[in-house]
């Protein structure tokens, strides 16, 4: 089996149970029919699942069984729905899992108060795990996810503010702690962590698990950018270089400053200071391909691919103690997925 | 002393106790300025804080001291905090204790974040304090806060269809299943609910205490309508017949529906279905004109009344069994407060 086959396999696998999980606990709840519809409808809307995959694979690698962490799976991935109506109200995202935005398609409203609902709905499996986990385990794992909530705020209020404060002067170490809190916390982090902590019954060395997950969501993150800038929006299935568009500081942007002519950073800080609406789909294709000629999109491609190979190494750490299984397996082959996975 | 100066008094006592909590709580968490700022910033805007003194008293009644039930005060009044800005941005409601609302004040996007950081802060002092009650009490009170959250949202997607979908064919009845839902279920149910949980150490009567919140916090909601139509700006710290604006279907715009001449109720359902920009100033006053001239205002003020009276019985089926107390009076007291306090 190729690794590419290894991984779309698991993550099939993992994706169809976590959907399952999820219907049910919608269903469970009752909600009254606009609420229900437009959640079952979102979340019917599955991404790649990377993230209930990560929580399953890791519980399963530590001897843990899919069931086991099944409730956190689901938990992880409401929350995640929630967090991505959120951000696409705030960043004026347009397009989502290939079709238009929620915020767009129903309204900032219905679309901001489902986005609570997902959140609090994810709240919920993991009290009713508490009967299969008993009480401890079950307050381990909320502030895990307390935590985590905790840095995606803090990440979002930093970039929001990097926005509006119209901030140039990052560095890359700027861009990876500001990645560290908006992705890798709740992408890899805290899906890896919880996986672990059930699958070890509390033994695994979950800072080392910690560590490969940081490595593991930069490089995806930084590849993520490095797609919407050499992606078209029908591979992708969201807007192309929708990131531009927003004035998003990715490492692209930020080397791309440190390192260009004073007549190009002139034209980009323009850019970035303009109002959104301003953003001309010229300026932008014109912006793109100033880092482009820069190199800044190739520096960024690299970087992701020195983060897999620390990813990797992290990865032994982490991992290296855990007997041979499908899911160990799975873990280890997203390191190189990540950053080779098609647009 | 008077009822009005003990509640007033009590609610001074236990506002400034959880305002204290609160801003450790924020503090403690280390959050990064552009987040901390707006969060304190929103947090020392203190409102009456209802909220956490009906949670504090509670646990005094039952038995429990205030800090006993401190945190989750605490958690109640961050949670109302997250959920009221989240509100005047779905509602587009332009002033919020005295000032301009925050999405007015800071835009969208830094209010929406601001708004989940305060929900995910609320969940904080809940988790801390398993190490004062223990795992099976913080499990319960957890899964207070979450089916709470849950009710509200699904109450909050209930009015929002009802405005986007042009719904007028409405009765008391389902106002009073959107109020037990939207207000109640965390202005009042929750925090007495969580606070004589916390105070019996469990053998309180939760139902009694829920059905004593739901009427208390119906006398409340229906008094606030009535207030919104009667009251000037500058005393109420919100908009002027800012519900008539935003449209809501409040009891008196219920009752006028059901029982005004057929041409008063075209010109009304005309400006129901209107964009809330088409609702000039003019028509709104119109609209609250018809209103008073009906007696629907006067119907809201009378119905209040009756809820008050129903909670004051309901008060003596859950709290009747308490030994005296200042924290007993006082709850008592709010009831006719509720219905008499003033704009």
């Amino acid at each position: 089996m190729t690794a590419t086959t290894l991984v779309d396999d698991r993550l099939e696998l993992y994706g169809t149970v976590t959907a399952a999980a999820i219907a049910a606990y919608v269903q469970e709840r009752k909600l009254p029919a606009p609420l229900a519809d437009v959640l079952t409808g979102f979340t019917m809307r599955r991404g790649k699942g990377i993230r209930p995959a990560l929580c399953l694979a890791a519980c399963e690698a530590f001897g843990g069984t899919i069931d086991d962490a099944l409730p956190a799976a689901a938990a992880v991935e409401l929350l995640h729905s929630g967090f991505l109506i959120h951000d696409d109200i705030e960043d004026d995202t347009e397009q989502r899992r290939g079709r238009s935005a929620m915020h767009v398609e129903l309204g900032v409203p219905v679309a901001l108060n489902a986005g609570d609902a997902l959140a609090v709905l994810s709240i919920r499996p993991l009290l009713v795990n508490r009967s299969a986990l008993g009480s401890r385990m079950t307050g381990a794992v909320l502030c895990e996810f307390q935590r985590t909530m905790e840095h995606t705020v803090a990440g979002q209020a930093i970039e929001l503010d990097w926005r509006s404060g119209l901030v140039v002067d990052l560095t890359p170490l700027d861009y990876l702690d500001l990645v560290m809190r908006k992705t890798c916390a709740y992408t890899t982090m805290l899906p890896l962590r919880v996986g672990a902590l059930i699958g070890s019954w509390g033994t695994a060395d979950l800072l080392a698990v910690a560590r490969f997950g940081f490595l593991l969501g930069a490089a995806f993150q930084v590849q993520d950018d490095v797609l919407d800038l050499v992606s078209d929006r029908h591979r992708y299935g969201k807007d192309a270089l929708g990131d531009i568009r927003e004035g998003k500081r990715t490492l692209a942007v930020i080397h791309f400053l440190e390192t260009c002519a004073a007549d190009d950073r002139a034209y980009v800080n323009a850019f970035l200071a303009a109002r959104p609406t301003e953003r001309s789909a010229a300026r932008v294709r014109r912006v793109a391909e100033l880092l482009r000629r820069n190199g800044s999109v190739d520096f960024a491609n690299a970087y992701a691919r020195r983060l897999a190979l620390a990813a990797s190494d992290a990865f032994t750490e982490a991992f290296g103690r855990c007997a041979p299984s499908p899911a160990v397996d799975f873990v280890a082959a997203l390191v190189p997925y990540m950053v080779e996975r098609p647009a």
